[in-house]
């Protein structure tokens, strides 16, 4: 992409009223903007990045043996009536009543939707197990929106749900999930915390959260520091390590997914049954996985980023490449760009050109605030050499190479799978 | 993909209120279901053909020079009150008030919203033009929904809005745009129609929409038998070809697409101007471009079924081939069914092996109903003279070949790009 045809707002303030590093920096560098509190747009920039973290999250629930579909936003506000979950959510929940009088509520969460078509499709054992998964918009009327897309009232999130004949195979489905849900993080390029959590609205016994530590966090988890263990704040009183009997210390984190083995909770209220061997009706054990998606941009931003801008792990950034020209007036260095582009592009790597006009001064703070990891930068003075820069963002180093061995240099830099 | 593994809720009869062909058939393969009238799920089968369709679109898309973004589905009100449309829309937008008191909608469309957003990030003449699109659920309160997802409350639209100098740069993006639609829907597999068309509550002059004829078309074109004149049926009177002077007859369509030369109706009420290049304020000339991307499901099977069930275009089907072992209790059957799955798919074509229990009857009505192109039948009578035989859904032909060259022969059946 050529960035003077590109819609890439970068900005040289955040607004004001943005808190959290990872919202001055999406806001700075045109990932996103804000609609209205709490209701943002993905610009290129950002899309590109949820693309990727969402590519990330279907090859590894697609490899677990899951499948996808695409539930409603809209949903009958009598499936949640069901479950009693309509007075649990109370005020979070947006309701409207449409033109012939139906009451409908945008869905906060998808257990009482996908129970009931489970419910309608699924009669045997021989049916059981089945995982399924969507990734979907979610609604929540947050009175508190904050830090951007960390707690926004229109969000993205990955929701799955198993159907399980006993308690054995929800187990089993949800250590898959588990480890399923280490290799997103892992891929995503953050250091997470894994707590036992409380179930909460959700319902079910087991329960564990995946948590980011962040400056901007707002959920806190206790952890000790002579042994590993950790788990989520419930009571907000002094607590002590059951293993080292050490006082528990705080640490502020962003919840980035969370897994319950909900059990029948669901399914009883809304009547999910099947016949076992026998022919006898058993009710459906159920489990469900979340990740918050759009919230996992933030979270990467707030563990990859330095004073200048963000620094894009490698299998999330928007680009692979950045090429900086530095004098756009001289035709030698801007040929020398446009064929690095193109063999690179060749190449089937995400490559995007400055060739704006305006200062060097510009371009590099430009280059720096957007993150890609590896930037290209032709100037007429190492041109003289033979020579082009390659700049590591992350490391903040710089490597001189010959002109002519740039394109072979970089796909050296840029590992396999990215 | 192993059936006896996937989520393909196939049913033998179509519930009675579904009318249209392409509602009973999406319902009978398993590909949709409805939530509440006028609100569906899209089953894994009907999410791949959902993407795929997705994919074509964005692909002319991005060829056009056009850049993605993701708006969002939660609007202010206010917006809306700047160009009048909260009145026009009236009751088919969904309003709520939110817990702080904001008056909210769902997006219908975003005329409004990205103008607002370009408006606040273009000020020279050096920046345009841009063009921008999305692919985004839409959100209507439908009186009375119809023929599924053809006239659903919730859908998948892709729109897409150029911002320009003047009328010559706009006169250009509309061209760009038109050749598009037309990649996209020739690459869908459907016969359509370009019609000049009323702009109606969107304003502007010109504007075209694409249709594709269907007995469930809700939309009454007016075409000349004798030359190629064709226009959308706006008033309803006896009217004649402008060319021929002959009466023109009346065929029901379904709209797919529809693109507009708005003007400046949305950047005059909202303020979106420029400094052009001797640093006058200048109005942004804009247009829109939508096209209902799940409607476009039903528009492919309307055109393509017969009455056994779907025949899916190549580049739309949800997978290449299915394989169709007729004795699953023959180890021979089965295991030849699954030395060509693991073949094909190692060449990188989508397969769909069909190991469940069960009649061959039931296999061949379910293979017939949800419409791969191809089906490799696995018997044992073939087998004994080393035969099996591949089927063409939409010819209704049968090839027997050799079972060593199974896959060389499918692998020579499928065109280049699906």
């Amino acid at each position: 992409m050529f960035w003077s045809k590109a819609f890439i707002p970068t900005l040289k303030e955040a607004p004001q009223d943005a808190e959290a590093a990872s919202h001055k920096l999406l806001l700075r560098a045109g990932m996103i903007r804000m609609l209205t509190s709490g209701v943002y747009i993905y610009l290129p920039l950002g899309l590109m990045v949820l693309n990727r973290i969402e590519t990330i999250i279907r090859e590894e629930m697609d490899a677990s043996g899951a499948q996808e579909l695409l539930l409603s936003c809209i949903q009958p506000l009598e499936l949640w009536k069901k479950t009693g979950r309509d007075q649990q959510l109370a005020e979070t929940m947006i309701r409207f009543q449409d033109r012939r009088g139906r009451n409908l509520c945008l869905g906060p969460t998808h257990e009482e939707v996908i129970t009931e078509l489970v419910k309608n499709h699924v009669s045997s054992y021989r049916q059981l197990p089945v995982v399924l998964y969507q990734i979907q918009t979610k609604f929540r009327d947050e009175i508190r929106p904050r830090f951007g897309i960390i707690r926004a009232c229109e969000f993205v999130m990955k929701d799955a749900y198993s159907f399980d004949r006993d308690q054995k195979g929800l187990e089993k489905n949800y250590e898959v999930m588990f480890t399923a849900y280490k290799k997103i993080f892992t891929r995503c390029g953050i250091k997470f915390l894994i707590t036992e959590a409380d179930s909460g609205i959700m319902g079910g016994s087991v329960s564990h959260e995946f948590m980011v530590p962040a400056q901007s966090g707002e959920d806190i988890v206790l952890f000790c520091k002579k042994c590993d263990f950790v788990k989520t704040l419930t009571e907000d009183k002094e607590q002590k390590c059951p293993r080292c009997n050490t006082p528990l210390e705080k640490k502020q984190t962003i919840e980035v997914g969370h897994i319950f083995q909900l059990g029948t909770k669901y399914s009883k209220a809304l009547g999910a049954c099947f016949l076992d061997e026998k022919g006898e009706q058993q009710t459906i054990i159920m489990g469900c996985y979340g990740i918050g998606v759009s919230r996992l941009i933030s979270a990467i931003i707030e563990q990859n980023h330095d004073e200048d801008g963000i620094i894009w792990p490698e299998d999330i950034s928007p680009f692979d490449v950045l090429i900086l020209p530095v004098q756009s007036s001289n035709e030698e260095v801007v040929g020398l760009a446009k064929k690095y582009y193109s063999e690179l592009e060749k190449k089937g790597f995400r490559v995007l050109l400055d060739d704006r006009e305006g200062t060097a001064g510009v371009k590099f703070k430009d280059a720096d605030l957007i993150g890609i990891p590896l930037r290209v930068t032709i100037g007429e003075k190492n041109l003289q050499k033979g020579e082009v820069e390659i700049g590591l963002r992350r490391e903040k180093k710089i490597i001189t190479v010959d002109k002519n061995s740039v394109v072979s240099k970089i796909a050296g830099l840029i590992k396999k799978g990215s």
